[in-house]
Order: structure tokens, then C-alpha cells, then sequence
């Protein structure tokens, strides 16, 4: 309905497609874009092909990495016997800058979610079980969102680890609950791992 | 600081760099383009390339276009004898959503604003005189934005444009004054136009 040249409505789609945003920013945006000196909306452009083609999940603790391992996985000064199991690589991020923190991870990519039709087998469930059963792990750390789903993650894979002998925590109850592990801040979190409990 | 692989990083911080686009909202960005479908995400890319390239002023009104002639000053049936002055292609959007409008239109692509250094010669002005000069034009609406820029810019252009004959006028305060066009409604600018008057 609104008079706007094609390549640039198409632009301001691509951005109104984001979550979040609404038809006045995805104008700014796509306006903002168009702006850019040559080189800088062909760097923009570049990157998101490069994040595509370049990002894929690192083969032992499935966090999003453009090597073969992510640089976790790949860091013999951190501790493998330790992995802490997150539903999504920002939870990663998240973690990474409490600076606590020396074991590994594993990232789930999701939650089991009936409502959403997202069972275990979707979940990188089977990937965590292997590592078990390949290297010498002492202790998994659940650190799923404190959320109906995310609790109920954490208990499945407790049950499944339990038999085979590993020690299993849970975050404590430092993050507010019904909150985001995205958004918890440093102190929080860093409390949240001391006071872990047995599950 | 954070931990990120090194792609999605830099594909944050294009997003990060776009006014109004913090940190938090730029990580969500990055991350719902990293997981769509590959075909879109390329079309993504190409959709900032093509807007770049495509894009380009209207060599009469100043207008973004992707032809040699916008869609208004291509289009016949328009009153081309009549030119509504604007500061931002944006603009002319908000005006082309009201359907009141029959003119043609004339974008500045910005206005005078020593503070910024911005003077007359950085606007599109001499090409608004050229008009004059080569078709018939009756009457000229100022439509900057009601700020202190705005009207120094409305002056500024009718006291070139008066000598020359041509009828001036100013789009009447419909618009709450220190507002922006871009935010006005329909309604508002409708009035805003029917209450124009003489300069």
C-alpha cells in the first residue's frame, strides 16, 4: 500500500521478518542501510552469508563453531571431566562472561516441549550421552531455563545419566525463576553455579 | 569480550551499528538470520546489495528510485504543475499514504543546519530552481518537518523561489509542532494540507 521503490520495500520485508521488529524500525533499518558507504553494505551483506556458510555445530558439544571444534572444546586448559548442559548456544555466551567457569558444555538447541512438538530425539540428547560414554566426565551440570520445560528436560536427562554412574547438578535457584538464562546478569549466575545441588 | 564464533560476531556488530539497535536486540537479529533457511538468507544478502545498487535519486524530484524517472514524476496523471518540497524520501511516503495528494513532489534529502555544517548547497535546491526554470509550475508546498531547521529551510527556499513568480505556501500546523512527518497520521496530514497557506 505505502509508495516505496521495490529493492528498498523488499529490504524493509527482510527486516520486518526479525522478531521484534516492527514496520517503523525495519524502515529505519533499510534506510539506515542504504546509507552505508559501498563497501560497508557489501561487508553487511557478506556477513550474513558468511554466518550461514561458515557456522555449524562443533562435533563434540554442539555449540555453534566456523571450526571443527569451538574453541571450548578445543582448549585443553578447560575441564572435560565438567560439562555444563545449556538449551541454546547464547546460554554459552552467557556463561562464558561470569569468567567462573572452567568445564565444557553442551548445547541441547531446544527444550522438550510437547505443546511445540519438540521431543527428546529432536534435542542433541544422544550427542551428551556419547560423550559419556567416550571420555571421562565426573559431572554434568544442568543449566536448562528455570522453566516447566526446561525443568523437565533437566529431569529426562538426569534419569538417563544417573544409570551410567555421573554425577548430576542442577543450577541453583539464584536465577529468578519464570526469568531467562540470556538475561541473567554475571553476579547472578556465578551464584547460581556455586550453590548447585545434587539432582 | 563475550564469547562468540568469530562469523556471528561480526554479524552482530553490523546489526549493533544500526542507530537504535543495541547490543541484546543485535545478538537476537544475528541469530534468527544465522537460523533461516539458507535460500532466505541470501536473498537477505542480496536484498541490502540490490537496494545499494539499484537505488538511486530521480532525476527530476530527487526521489529514491530504481528507474531513470520515479513513479510520480513518470506518472501522467499527476499535476506536475504542482510541487510538494520534503526533506527525506520518507516523507513522501507518509504524504502518498494520505491518497490526498495529486502533485509531484521534491526531496531536499536533508536540511540547512549550520550546527551539522549541513548548508544550502549540500540540499538538492538548485535542481527544485531547475524545475522552475524548465516546467510550469503553480505552486510550491513547503513540507519540511516544523523545527527550527525545517522552517529556516522553508524560508530560505521561498525567498529564492518568490522572485521567480511562483505561488509558496506552507503546510498549515496540523502537525504537532517539534513532531516529525514521518510519525504523522492520515488524518493529520490531510488537514495539514487542505490548511496550507500563503508564504
Amino acid at each position: 500500500m505505502a509508495y516505496n521503490v521495490a529493492p528498498l520495500a523488499k529490504l524493509i520485508e527482510h527486516f520486518e521478518r526479525i522478531p521484534g521488529i516492527g514496520r517503523k524500525t525495519a524502515q529505519r533499518m533499510a534506510y539506515y542501510v542504504l546509507n552505508l558507504p559501498k563497501a560497508q553494505a557489501e561487508q553487511f551483506s557478506q556477513a550474513i552469508l558468511d554466518a550461514h556458510e561458515k557456522i555449524h555445530p562443533c562435533k563434540v558439544c554442539q555449540n555453534l563453531t566456523d571450526g571443527e571444534l569451538c574453541q571450548i572444546c578445543a582448549n585443553p586448559s578447560r575441564d572435560h571431566s565438567l560439562i555444563c548442559v545449556v538449551e541454546d548456544p547464547r546460554d554459552v555466551v552467557a556463561f562464558e562472561r561470569t569468567r567462573d567457569y572452567g568445564g565444557t558444555y553442551h548445547v541441547l538447541h531446544g527444550v522438550i516441549s510437547p505443546m511445540d512438538g519438540v521431543g527428546p530425539e529432536q534435542l542433541r540428547i544422544k550427542e551428551l550421552l556419547g560423550r559419556i560414554g567416550t571420555q571421562e566426565v565426573k559431572e554434568v551440570i544442568m543449566a536448562t531455563n528455570p522453566t516447566v520445560e526446561g525443568e523437565a528436560t533437566a529431569m529426562y536427562i538426569s534419569r538417563l545419566l544417573k544409570p551410567l554412574g555421573v554425577r548430576v547438578t542442577r543450577l541453583a535457584y539464584g536465577i529468578p525463576v519464570g526469568g531467562s538464562l540470556e538475561y541473567a546478569d554475571e553476579v547472578t549466575l556465578s551464584r547460581a553455579l556455586e550453590g548447585r545441588s545434587e539432582l
